[in-house]
Parts: C-alpha cells; sequence; structure tokens
C-alpha cells in the first residue's frame, strides 16, 4: 500500500485485506472457468454460513441499490402494500423504489436519531394488511440501530405472513443477524461494507418461505437483470459446481469477495459481532469523552459499524474533514438531507476493527482528537 | 501473472493490461475521494471519443444486460412497437428484455451465420411505426458482424424517427462505430469486451436525441436501479468533476477501465480499428487453410474481434476444447442453442490484438492446429 494511502474510515467502501485486493487483481478468467465456478459457489455456501440462512443467497453484479429493486420487483405486486420502518435517508429511498414497482408504501417514520418503537410497528400492522415489512438495519445516514429481531417476533405474533425484509447494506457482517433463527426473509446487502470487499456486487439472502412467495406471484416479474426467474438457475448451477449464463458475472470482485468471505468465517461470525461491539465502545466512549453528540439518541440503538457524529458547537465539514484527510484518515460528512452539514461519520468495520494490530481505529480517534485541537475546539479531553 | 495462467481467448472477458489489473488491486478509496472522482468524470469523457459521440455515456455496477433494461426501460415505454434485428441469440434475449417492459417485440430474424440485410430492414420499417430499432453489432453467439452504418442509413431514409439502437457488447472496442456521424442513438457495451476491463460495469452511450425522447416521455420510468433521471445527475456530477451519491459506484472497476480507456484513446482508435481488422484477417486465414468453417456465411459479414468456427466432422468440444486449455488457451464452446455442440469461438480483442508482441494470437493458432493434430484431424496444413 503505498504511504500516500489514506485509511477510508468511512462507513464503507471500508478498508480491504491484502489479500482481498490480490484476489481483484486475478487475471483475465472466464465466467465458467473451472477455477471460477467454485469461487462463485462457495461464496454462495459461505453466505449461508453469514447470514445463518438455510435460504438462497444471490450475488450479482450491482450494488446495494439493485437489492431493493430485486426485492421490490420479485417478492411486492403492484397494489400490495408495504410498511416502510424508516430511521432516515435510505428508508425513504428504499421506498422510492418499493413505489417504482407499484407498491403502495406506508412510512413508519422516526425522529431523527430514533430507531423504529416496537409498539408503533405492531400498531402499524394492525391497521391495514402488508405483504412485507422493509427494516433498515443500520441507516447510515443516522448511525441508528433498528432492533429486527425484536420487529420480526412483532411481525410474527401481529402478521405473520408479512415478509420481513432487512436493508443491511451497512449491517451484514457487522451486526448480529441470524435470518432463520429470527424469521428474516430477506437480507439485502452489498460487497463493499462490513462483508470486506470492493464495491460492484449487490449481495442477498433470501427465505425459502419468500422464494416460495415468489414462485407464486401472479403477475410476471416487470424487470429483466433483476428477475431471480433468470439469476435462480445460475445460482443453483454455480453451487453445482456447474457453468451457467445469463449475465457475463464481475469475476474478480466475486473472486476478492470469495477471499473476504473465507476470512469471515474462518475467524468465526460470533468472535466477528463481538469484535465489531468492543470497537464501537471504544469509539463511542472516545467520542463522548471529547464531549461530543451521537446522532443516535441512545447507545441502546447505535450501530456497531460506524458512528455518526454531531460536530461541536462552531466546527464545521469544511473545517474538520480536510484536517483528518491531512492526517491520514477519509471520514464522511452528512447524509440525512435534514442535517446533512451538521455531522460527520466514520465507519468501523471489517479488517478496521477484527484485526486491531492494524490499528486503524487509534488513528482514526488519535486523529480526530488532534484535528478538533487544531480546529481550535477546547472539549474535554 | 503466474506460469499457470491460461489465456482467455474467449469472446470475453478477455486479456487484461497488467495496468489495468494494477488498479483492480487499488487500495479501498471513497465514491467521492478527490482521486476517484476524476477518474470516473475522465472515463465519461473517454467514452465519448471511444464512440464518436457528444452524447451523454453511462458506466454504472452491472454488465452489458443491465443496458438492456436501461434501454427498455427508459426509452421505450409499453405499448411501444421496437424492431428486433436478430442474428443470434443476444437478438432473443434483447427482445425478451424489451418485451419485460411492455415493448411489442417485431422480430426481423435471419438464418444462422447471416447478418440483417438491408432491404428486409426496409421492408419491415415501412410495415409500421417503430420507436426504435436494435441491432447486435456483433452476435457474440454466431460471430456475425451487421451493418449499422448501413442499416442506420435505412432507418434516416424509411423512418428518422425510429431510434436506431446497437448492442455494441461484443464491438466497442473492437469494431468501426461512429455514433454521430452514422446517426446511432443507442450504443450499449461492458467493460469485459474489447474496452479491456474486468467485468462488472454496464457502458453506454446515449445520443442528445434519446435524451430528450426520454426526457419526453409520457410515462414513469418503471425500473429504479435502472432509471436515468437517477443517474443523469450523476453522470453529470462526476463529470464536472463534483462527489455526487446515487448509488456506490464499482469504484475499483472503474479505476481499472479508465486506466484501459486512456490505453485506448492513446494508440489512437482508428489504429485499433486496423490492427483488428488485420488480427481477425490472420485468424480467418488459418482458420480457412485448416480447413474449416467459419459460423458467418461470408467473410463480408463476420465480426474482427472474434471467430466463430464449427468443429470438423467427427471432432466435439470434448474433444477440442480441454486439448486447447492443456496448450493454455481457453476457448469457448457454442451458445447459440440450434448449433451450440457443433462449433466453438475464439476471442481476438483488445490487448492481444493491440499489442501483437505479446504472440498471443499466434500462440492460439498454433494451440488450434496442434490440438486439432491431437484430435487425429486431417485436414489442410
Ligand atoms: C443502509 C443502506 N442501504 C442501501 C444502500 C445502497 O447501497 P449501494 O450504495 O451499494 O447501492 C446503502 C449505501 O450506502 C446503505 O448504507
Ligand atoms: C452481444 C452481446 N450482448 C449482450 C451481452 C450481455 O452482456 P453481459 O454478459 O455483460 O450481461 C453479451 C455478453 O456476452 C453479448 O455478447
Amino acid at each position: 500500500m503505498s504511504p500516500s494511502h489514506k485509511l477510508c474510515m468511512i462507513p464503507g467502501p471500508i478498508e480491504f485485506h491484502e489479500d482481498v485486493l490480490q484476489a481483484m487483481a486475478t487475471p483475465a478468467t472466464s465466467h465458467v472457468a473451472p477455477n471460477f465456478i467454485p469461487a462463485l459457489g462457495e461464496s454462495i455456501e459461505l453466505l449461508r454460513k453469514v447470514l445463518f440462512t438455510s435460504g438462497q443467497p444471490f450475488i450479482i453484479a450491482g450494488s446495494g441499490t439493485l437489492g431493493w429493486d430485486m426485492t421490490a420487483c420479485n417478492l411486492v405486486e403492484a397494489g400490495d402494500d408495504v410498511l416502510v420502518c424508516n430511521s432516515g435517508y435510505f428508508g425513504d429511498r428504499f421506498g422510492e423504489c418499493l413505489e417504482t414497482y407499484g407498491a403502495k408504501v406506508t412510512h413508519l417514520r422516526v425522529p431523527i436519531g430514533e430507531s423504529p418503537q416496537l409498539a408503533a410497528v405492531a400498531a402499524a400492522l394492525k391497521s391495514k394488511k402488508f405483504k412485507a415489512i422493509t427494516i433498515t438495519h443500520v441507516d447510515t445516514s443516522t448511525g441508528v440501530l433498528s432492533d429486527i429481531k425484536g420487529i420480526a417476533e412483532v411481525v410474527k405474533a401481529e402478521s405473520p405472513e408479512t415478509l420481513v425484509v432487512v436493508d443491511g447494506v451497512c449491517s451484514v457482517g457487522s451486526e448480529e443477524i441470524r435470518m432463520d433463527a429470527w424469521g428474516i426473509d430477506v437480507v439485502v446487502t452489498a460487497s463493499q461494507k462490513a462483508l470486506g470487499a470492493p464495491p460492484g456486487l449487490c449481495v442477498m439472502g433470501v427465505s425459502e418461505r419468500a422464494i416460495g412467495v415468489f414462485k407464486n406471484r401472479k403477475t410476471p416479474v416487470p424487470n429483466y437483470y433483476a428477475n431471480w426467474n433468470r439469476w435462480l438457475p445460475i445460482m443453483n448451477a454455480y453451487e453445482a459446481r456447474k457453468p451457467s449464463y445469463f449475465a457475463t458475472p464481475a469475476v474478480q470482485n466475486i473472486f476478492a469477495l470469495n477471499v473476504s468471505l473465507k476470512q469471515i468465517v474462518a475467524q468465526g461470525i460470533e468472535k466477528r459481532f463481538a469484535l465489531h461491539k468492543e470497537a464501537s465502545a471504544k469509539a463511542k466512549k472516545v467520542i463522548h469523552d471529547l464531549g461530543l453528540k451521537l446522532v443516535p439518541t441512545s447507545l441502546d440503538h447505535a450501530a456497531n459499524g460506524m458512528s455518526a457524529v454531531y460536530y461541536p458547537e462552531g466546527i464545521a465539514a469544511t473545517d474538520l474533514l480536510p484536517k483528518l484527510a491531512a492526517h491520514g484518515i477519509v471520514a464522511a460528512g452528512g447524509l440525512h438531507v435534514e442535517i446533512a452539514p451538521k455531522y460527520f461519520r466514520i465507519g468501523h468495520m471489517g479488517i478496521s476493527v477484527t484485526e486491531p494490530e492494524r490499528g486503524h481505529l487509534d488513528a482514526t480517534l488519535n486523529a480526530l482528537k488532534a484535528s478538533l485541537a487544531e480546529c481550535g475546539y477546547k472539549g474535554a479531553l
């Protein structure tokens, strides 16, 4: 890594392991080559372990957003009601995507920094019959963690036929998710966050129940590239270690994801959850001791893979972020439109926390202290 | 490159330049980083040069197939008639994609190995009003090259309002295309063929006229991820060297494409066309001298970036392809369902022909001769 490389400590893309990067530079390989087929096939199997599911994974060239389309066009039919638990920017956007495919969307909005309340979810589910409920597990715009286990329990009690869809783009690999045990039907994610690979892949897990709902849909799937009828035979073929073709897979990105998934499973997923909690606690303590305020209103619903932090009075993005960059740390500005200029975001996911000996988080927190001091901040510490 | 690496001489993915691979291994970089923004911005500008257009390029995580969705969902409205010049597998598939979005598709089919006749196109255009005509420039399943310049002229004469859409997935970078001069409205392509980068990107060029038609559509775009309303501001922002976000771009793949596009433009596009013609002539002469038959019925409409070749009597895929692989050459089997077991395909695109000193094509043709001999073939030579 060149000495000019700045640590990418945003909430995705994140820092990659050297072996992951090495895999990105795999020489030209046919998408039906005997060395590529097992890389995709095994990645599908590993995803089942990461998501704790016996359901169907999908790995498709694209990004997390494409996973919204896949959910909306395969599981929802025009006129279906969908409840969107909306904890920020990504809830608004997922809702727009669902509406594009004809869903009637009800937003269950929470104030900025709050997470959806179980009682409110229960009440909403009583109001009408929803085909699906969506939950942004970690809203990357606010750093708010939603209680997907609790919400899935409420769904099971109030409206068991409603499909439970989790936007796990900013949580898979950093937050606890147990698809089958918790009754989660869909997890949408992408390669570039806690799965530890470069951007370029839409990654999903879909329960057997949801595949059943898909197979029983009454109207044709109104999308070609995202149509599971096209992709199911492909995923099955690769898993059976057989060549198949619908659209050319992103061979190098999949080699890279495969390396990262193997690392994740080798280290142990429970260990990974624990390390992300530890790193987050450390980051949040420094933030607190500095006298800074998190966007999430309570640590109980703050993400473990990132921190969204208000600038202290008098200090702005234009001051702090360039100073952090001068210290070799790339952090992100605000994204939630109502408060965008007022806060910044730090990612602490993947190798930056599972291999603490790299010192990424310490370097980041030290740079934060130094940069604030350079900005003239006289807060605690 | 490891000594065990076999040359990937299929009609895409193709062999990559070392600098392209190096770019794939760029360390973690934010999608709004000061070093990434110009890589995407410049790639957009370079694509205009490669396609000879003042129109709008798009570079999106996905693959060539996604470019069909982009065309179908942004330019076609339900009920519109579309004429598909169908020279093989990819015409069938593009037609299916168009129908998914409600187009009424008329296929102008040609026998296997033939290319669409101008007179037939003219007659079809007289039969009804088509919103668009699609042409597979090189049908990768047959190696047939279509006369897009001639067809665009016929469209201009017979039905000037019809949008001319070229599937250039297997032609951009290897076959002559001059979008603006020839009156072509859309070129769909992907990163992994003659553009010389790994798979993972959908790449398009869209004329100003087509963008106008898009902006005047009467119905909403029935797709979220592929919606140009979302992507136009993003492409414009990056080109203006400003950060912007809709869905996370495939940062590393775009760095790699950027390197390849710079190489293409630096070498000169006219030179590139000439080199592909030369390499193709060389390959086709060896194939002819070996007594083998091409799938295209005439050299006049045979692609310059690939060759589709019938196995000689008594020799099958299961014999020839493994022997080629043992000689270090990966070739592809047949894809056109009606003749799939009867022929094979060789790619000759990108650095394998623009840097002949690498010896890729010679190695491939020599391996072909040797493998045929090993199969017991007693043909010419
Ligand atoms: C929670 C969440 N959902 C969806 C997305 C969209 O994913 P992508 O940018 O890969 O399209 C993101 C991206 O950051 C995200 O954080
Ligand atoms: C002519 C043609 N069109 C479309 C496609 C589809 O592109 P992709 O496989 O990148 O989705 C291909 C792929 O080989 C092709 O050759």
